[in-house]
C-alpha cells in the first residue's frame, strides 16, 4: 500500500494523481518546481521500476514537462532523481531561469524555501491541474 | 553531425559508446560518476528525445544503473539532467555513499573535483568497459 513519505508531503501541495504518479508543487515560490511520486510502495531508485511502470514514468515525466514549458517557459528544465535526503523514490522536475536565486547551481540545499500565499498557491494549483488536463488530452 | 561539448570533454574519459549515448566517466575519484550523452546534435532538453530515443536511453540509463551498482554497490545512486552550465543534453548517473565528501547535499559545484591517478583511471576505464560488456549480453 502506497504511502507518501512524511517530508514530501509538509514540503508539496497535491496536484493531481496520473496512473503511475502523484504530481505534487514544490511549496516554494523561487521556482516552478514538481514532483512525480510513483505510487509503488518500496521503490528507492527509477532502476527497479518495471518495463510498464518506466514506460508510463517516461509518458509522465514528458507530460510534467510540457505543463512546465507552457506554463512557465523556462530557460532550462533541470531533472532529477536524488534521494540522499527522502529515500522513497521520487522525481524533480523544476524550471530554472538565469536570473533566478540559485543559478547556475543546483537548486537543493541552497536557499530556504519561499512558501507561496495562499491566494498565489490556490491559483498555482489550478492553473497546473488546467495545463495537466489540457495537455493529457493532446 | 554529433560534436562533444568541449567542458565534458576535458572534465571526462570515454568508456564506450551504446547504440544512442556515448558514456563518459567524470575525471573525479571522489565519486564512481558515469555521463550519459545521446549522439544527436542540438539537444538540451530529455523531452526532446523521439520515441526511439527516448527508449533506447531509458535501456542504457538502466545498464548506466546496473553497471555502476554491480562495480560499486551505491548507498543511493543520483541521476540528474541538468544542463545549466552545459546546454549539451547530458545526463549525470553516479553513486553516492553515506560517507562521501559531500553526503547528502547534491554535488555538484561543491567541491572541486580530484582527477585519479594515471594507473587507476586505466584500471577504472577497464573494468567499466568490462562491466558494460558483460551486462550488454544479459
Amino acid at each position: 500500500m502506497f504511502k507518501l513519505d512524511e517530508r514530501l508531503q509538509n514540503d508539496t501541495v497535491l496536484v493531481t494523481d496520473l496512473p503511475l504518479c502523484r504530481v505534487l508543487l514544490m511549496n516554494d515560490s523561487q521556482f516552478p518546481w514538481l514532483i512525480l511520486v510513483p505510487r509503488v510502495e518500496g521503490l528507492a531508485e527509477l532502476h527497479e521500476l518495471d518495463d510498464w511502470q518506466m514506460q508510463q514514468y517516461v509518458q509522465e515525466s514528458r507530460l510534467c514537462c510540457k505543463v512546465l514549458s507552457s506554463l512557465y517557459a523556462p530557460y532550462k528544465l533541470n531533472i532529477a532523481a536524488l534521494g540522499n535526503v527522502v529515500r522513497q523514490l521520487h522525481i524533480h522536475h523544476l524550471c530554472r531561469y538565469e536570473e533566478d536565486i540559485a543559478w547556475p547551481a543546483p537548486v537543493w540545499g541552497r536557499q530556504p524555501a519561499i512558501p507561496y500565499g495562499d491566494s498565489e498557491l490556490a491559483a498555482r494549483i489550478e492553473a497546473l491541474k488546467n495545463a495537466f488536463s489540457t495537455e493529457e488530452k493532446r
